[in-house]
């Protein structure tokens, strides 16, 4: 780091010691453009059609004997080990059919609710990285005050309009008690839409009780207001573990969304072919998606797509490739033929937040954003493949977020915009930077950059040559310094306190 | 550098010192979806409007006596300083009508001729660089032996399909004849198709006849057989100088297509909003098309755009920003409304190549890509908006553009790769490593890289934590070391000195 090389101050090109960079205030976009295609809607169908037959021929393990007896009592045929589940495409697409096509989230600050479904577009920083790495330390296992840190940066950028899980997993707090105060601790330290996990009944429980008290509400008016998401993840291919099912059967009985997401790696959980892994994820997510239906008619659900590849050579799974995009776009056609929002994710397997994770970023996050996404979960701050949060990415990322923002806010055409009067005041071979046109719009006429450098190449250079990795770390560290904890009414921190203390005294989930 | 710490040689993790990553082999890709809309068809047609009636209220100054002429005998209004050329609505139209949509432009290697038009894309290298950097030498002037080094990775690149013009400015090279010896290495040292520059009518000429005598062509073939293009940007606001105009009317004269490409920055030679910006752009455009038309009808011509916009704080122009991915795809609906092909480009303003470089080429690339352009200008290498070719960007920009070759391959849907069969091998809780399905396909079933590293992060960092700035310097000194002089048929060789001997002892463009 060149920190001390740096000369000028100005705000917008990557931080200062006096301040961090402007952003535009947090406001969930809405997302304008035509969704992409990226196979005939008789493919789209071929592949709908092969997924019903994986699940009536083939069908799922539901490792849960709670699970299994809801299945069997809604017709399906439950036999062998597993125990292995067989549905009717019938059934399948009558609980389909109970699906909400949009729902809103709430927050515990009003102003950062969200809107899922439709055109709106929700970005959630990154989730469940197993390590966590800055320039400046290196990387290591994660640990809480680094989670605490991500947290606060993940309210400090408006881009970011959700919380995801953790995004980076304490592992120096107990497991048995750990979700309370990850969760207590995402409550205190942001006032946007969290996630908790569906691991097992009682965490899921223990979280979902922890936002109720944070947003004041009693029990009904929860029901009433899906206010906590969580991500499930098959146990591809074809399996749906029995921590995961109790947390989906809680959160559907008290109509709290769960977006199911079937990881399936090309060549490695699903078939080498992307058709065929779609196919997969298809059937497991149709399979996820009915059994919250058939818990609670009507719960919120979102489809989650996950499809990528891995490397054939080494094994080593692929992301924010070719195939990805292609997958996530064909996954947005099929959430669409169901009606039900979609979740993709803004990925990259590389393992430093270099050229390399911007450009696999982007081809994710074009994807996303083409498939007509509702959520990009992690959308700031992933590395290699998930298994490590970076504090750089998470800038990177956000200004990558931001532009696309930008993007999805084409201005508008009318007669002022059309510019007749000022072409007409400069006329040939003349310039705008002094007409009258120009003034009156030049302050909020253009995308301010959070990162990005426009100096030319010798100021640049006697200032340090600072590349976009380091301007990054600046940024962070700048965001960091000026954080701020979100108000939070002292009896609601007291309460959750509370419930954390005697929840830990109970043994919290080892009890 | 640490070169000497990496110790893994695998070819297709970004070099290694036996060799240079494998590549698709060279083939035009043809964009399968469907164009992106930023303005409705009635925002579109007020566009266009308005354009027309800046031509025929304002007009545009051609600095030419001889295209004033032309003009004036086709009915425009010629007039004043400048002199000021004002047309009739029905005049433009009437011109363009005789654009051709799609035309070919043939190399002197039969298998790099390109498709312009249509659904055709092509990728040329970075031109016009003042600047050229490396990691190990840095940023300097352009010169004579970089110019031949980009231009050998040009032709070891397969995804780049075409030349530009200069990768970088020669500009140890006498001035006067600077383009005899530019063009002729060009034809040496590759055999895709070329760009010439129109610098008045001389330069023109002997880059025709270069081009001439390399294809082997009379004058009456190379009249049928497009085979060399140039790029003329208008001196905006509104007007053509007369060394691009006399350019111009060589090139159509002889049936050689014109990239007519406006160079409107929004808030510096445009008005400060985009769709001012759009007017303007499209205003000069259709005037240079159309006067394409009037030297001579059916001649063929690309609508080039390059709209984007400056930093309204410090006047700095900035590139791959979301204006100017919308700006780009609005100029697809304006093109595709005039029926000719569309020519856009790869840009970025970051100073290094960096993940800044990487997420705003991707911002133009995308926008490129959803525009439908048919000519991806500036496709490897441009860096600092212009001023700068990277030897390290032009790998950066290969992998990206392989990228984007892929996603633009999507699979097929049929009963094999919809792999019901490997599903019902595998099982639920299976894997398909080892899978009869898996094993047929794995060799060719995804995207290979040629930079991106996706090896674990233990594995990355024993090997020397090279990042991917620095794999693409390895990269390209490997190509570099590999390349091959494409063949030449010695009596060309020879035709081709005795043609720049010749004109040099005339004094080439100064004679």
């Amino acid at each position: 780091m060149r920190r001390d090389q740096r000369k000028s101050g100005r705000r917008r090109t990557g931080g200062s010691d006096s301040g961090a960079p402007d952003q535009p205030a947090w406001r969930q976009p809405h997302n304008p453009y035509r969704p992409q295609e990226v196979f005939s809607a008789d493919h789209i169908e071929a592949i709908h059609t092969a997924s019903l037959q994986v699940l009536q021929e083939i069908g799922v393990n539901f490792l849960l004997p709670e699970a299994c007896e809801l299945w069997r009592q809604a017709g399906a045929t439950v036999e062998g080990e597993g125990p292995r589940v067989r549905f009717e495409a019938g059934l399948i697409e009558s609980l389909l059919a109970s699906l909400p096509a949009r729902f809103t989230l709430h927050a515990r600050n009003p102003e950062h609710h969200v809107e899922i479904g439709g055109d709106a577009v929700a970005f959630a920083v990154v989730s469940s990285a197993p390590n966590v790495s800055d320039l400046d330390r290196g990387r290591r296992p994660g640990n809480f005050a680094d989670y605490c840190d991500l947290l606060r940066l993940a309210q400090a950028l408006n881009v970011c309009h959700m919380i995801g899980g953790y995004p980076v997993e304490p592992i120096d707090l107990d497991p048995a008690t750990r979700h309370l105060d990850a969760v207590a601790a995402m409550l205190r330290l942001t006032d946007k839409v969290v996630q908790g996990y569906a691991l097992g009944h009682q965490r899921m429980a223990d979280a979902i009780e922890l936002v109720r008290i944070a947003r004041r509400l009693d029990d009904q008016e929860l029901d009433q207001q899906p206010s906590i998401y969580t991500v499930v993840n098959s146990n591809s291919p074809l399996q749906y573990d029995a921590f995961m099912l109790e947390g989906m059967m809680e959160m559907a009985r008290r109509n709290q969304p769960v977006v199911v997401t079937p990881f399936t790696l090309a060549g490695a959980m699903a078939p080498v072919t992307l058709p065929g892994a779609l196919v997969q994820q298809n059937a497991e997510a149709l399979a996820g998606l009915a059994f919250t239906q058939l818990v609670r008619p009507g719960a919120p659900a979102v489809y989650g797509c996950f499809t990528s590849n891995v490397d054939m050579k080494s094994g080593a799974p692929a992301f924010g490739t070719p195939e990805y995009t292609i997958a996530t776009i064909a996954s947005g056609q099929l959430a669409r033929r169901y009606g039900v929002p979609l979740r993709a994710s803004n990925t990259t397997a590389s393992n430093a937040p270099d050229a390399q994770s911007a450009y696999e970023s982007q081809m994710s996050i074009w994807g996303s954003l083409l498939a007509g996404s509702n959520i990009v979960k992690h959308g700031l701050g992933w590395l290699e493949g998930g298994l490590c949060a970076s504090f750089e990415k998470m800038v990177i990322d956000a200004e990558m977020l931001q532009m696309m923002c930008a993007f999805m806010q084409p201005p508008v055409v009318d007669s002022a915009s059309l510019g007749l009067e000022a072409m007409r005041e400069v006329g040939p071979g003349g310039h705008y930077f002094g007409a009258a046109h120009t003034l009156e719009r030049y302050d909020s006429a253009f995308y301010q950059p959070l990162l990005s450098d426009w100096r030319n190449f010798e100021t640049w250079s006697e200032d340090g040559a600072v590349d976009a990795t380091q301007r990054a770390h600046r940024v962070w560290q700048a965001l960091l310094a000026e954080y701020q904890e979100p108000q939070l009414d002292p009896a609601v921190a007291e309460e959750l306190e509370a419930f954390v203390t005697r929840r830990k005294e109970e043994g919290g989930a080892a009890a």
